[in-house]
């Protein structure tokens, strides 16, 4: 007697829901709600990439079905930079870590003779970059350690509200791709669970994913810190200290989806060398399995790059995906909409 | 426009749905099924203990009460050793390690004259508790590591399909708490979503706790060592290692929390002294709360112990839990069947 009726959206007040998403619908599925005519990935143009998902979809959740996946074993992990939302020109988490160590530069007047504050304070990319892991990591910890997870994520929270990207000029959180959206509202009304799992900062994403894609804190796994229990004026509270403790990126993240979910997830989506071995270990389980990428070959709207990037390089991935027949998502000729305030 | 309905069950052909559990009911719901009648903790007798968690369940799930919490902030955490299912007379995990450690003694004829071996196969527990938390380390990491994960489990899964415990001679999953299962189902059917957060090692629970308790793998938080991937056979699997990564006792609880929920639970349920930072972490909060205890008070029907006990000593947490006013469960006053196998 399991219920086979849509599990309840989580209703937010972001993007997912303005943007009409509540629903989706569906093909060979036991419920038909009046809007099972609808498209429910609009914003992709017909073609292999968005027939293959429609498909997949249909195939896993058709009760009887050779290809049926159980509603509980229905998980599906998707990359955040780059894949959920744009990471040029550089991921928006080092755009945040630059702008809070701006903000705190008044108080720290050593900073104008030491790197990597004197780069990041000079708007120097090339200097930030030439002091390597070691800078980076000083930068890290300035701007993500040293307080409760409470003031960490209320930092984020208003740098979300305030910042604007370089090319765009909107908030970063306006950057999310509308076809993605799509696809884990299509997979959630059939009871898959969507999580991300990402190289970013996993505090640094929970302060906005519920909003910004419906997806909970819980199911967001991503790098983290070491995080320390302490009382301040007798209460508990959690702190964030300076050393990392694990990379969620590369040969990490099958480490991590079996850390954080315990299942081999059905569905996979990246789109760079970072996410093949998630893409691997994904393609590695038994029974029905759906691979992705999405390239970024859209200038135009958005930013094309693959092989040659700092940011999203995405060259072995792009070969394994198209001699194994990974889904790859050419963005310019699969998309018709990138971004939902593009949406007509 | 949230749909209030209740939440798909995840069925599951274990102890939870065998012991009609499927239909919890309530009171201050805005859905009311046919049963709703029904006494939804008919294993729990009347008293102080019963009556805060139907209120807290009703206050907390009232739309426009004072109480409302929204559904997804419904975070409910359940320590697993001595509150969902017993500890004695010593840990359960610590039974399915001798168990193994036994199992492949044939192997290692050097085990008759190495600690901790020696003990552990002499069935000699001082001599195994002597060898303190090296000697401890290392059975687990004989019995615990140097395989995939998947291997792990299934070594779990024969574990607990053959092993019988000393007192009961049943298999080790049917000495879980019949109200417990009560509890979460209630908590369940008013979208909470229910967590372990257990000392007990992550992936031993993990095999077994979708279908003994209806709590899927990415619910489970426990303690974990590290974990690699490799390639075997030219297939990425994941294998454990011996090293201990993170013990989730104590004041490791509401990191792992942190960690793996990224929200602090409006209810969390203990039993003992390790889960005193967890109950604090909980009342912390902001808002309406449930922290509670089980307290074990019957010698017949299942142990009596507290504050001299090796396994679930209950002391500190047990004076605090009185001093602030939190709910002490007193199993023999207030459970009147302990086990489902003791049901009418």
């Amino acid at each position: 007697m399991e219920l086979t009726r849509r599990r309840t959206m989580r209703l937010v007040p972001g993007a997912l829901v303005s943007a009409g998403l509540a629903g989706g619908a569906v093909m060979a599925s036991p419920w038909r709600p009046a809007f099972a005519q609808a498209d429910p990935l609009p914003s992709w143009n017909d073609g292999a990439a968005k027939r293959s998902l429609l498909d997949f979809v249909a195939r896993t959740t058709a009760p009887g079905g050779a290809d049926f996946v159980a509603a509980p074993e229905r998980i599906a992990v998707f990359d955040n930079d780059g894949t959920l939302w744009t990471e040029q020109p550089f991921y928006f988490q080092a755009a945040f870590a630059i702008d809070q160590a701006k903000a705190m530069a008044p108080q720290h007047p050593e900073w104008k003779d030491r790197e990597p504050f004197r780069s990041v304070l000079a708007g120097d990319m090339a200097g930030l970059a030439a002091t390597g892991e070691k800078g980076l990591l000083e930068l890290l910890a300035v701007t993500h350690a040293g307080m409760t997870v409470e003031q960490f994520n209320r930092s984020v929270t208003d740098w979300i509200a305030t910042a604007r990207h370089p090319k765009f000029g909107r908030p970063y959180t306006d950057l999310i791709f509308q076809p993605m959206l799509e696809l884990m509202a299509l997979l959630r009304a059939h009871q898959f669970k969507t999580y991300i799992v990402s190289g970013g900062g996993i505090e640094f994403m929970r302060a906005w994913t519920e909003k910004v894609y419906g997806i909970p804190p819980e199911q967001v796994v991503g790098s983290y810190g070491v995080v320390k229990l302490e009382r301040r004026d007798g209460q508990p509270v959690l702190v964030k200290e300076k050393a990392v403790d694990f990379i969620d990126d590369g040969p990490g993240k099958p480490v991590a989806i079996n850390h954080f979910i315990g299942r081999r997830p059905v569905l996979a989506f990246g789109n760079s060398d970072g996410d093949l071995e998630m893409l691997q270990y994904t393609a590695a389980g038994s029974g029905p399995r759906l691979m992705g990428l999405v390239h970024h070959t859209d200038a135009g709207r958005e930013f094309a790059y693959d092989r040659q990037s700092h940011f999203g390089k995405l060259d072995k991935a792009l070969d394994e995906a198209r001699q194994r027949g990974w889904t790859v998502v050419d963005m310019k000729a699969d998309w018709n909409t990138v971004y939902p305030f593009q949406k007509k």
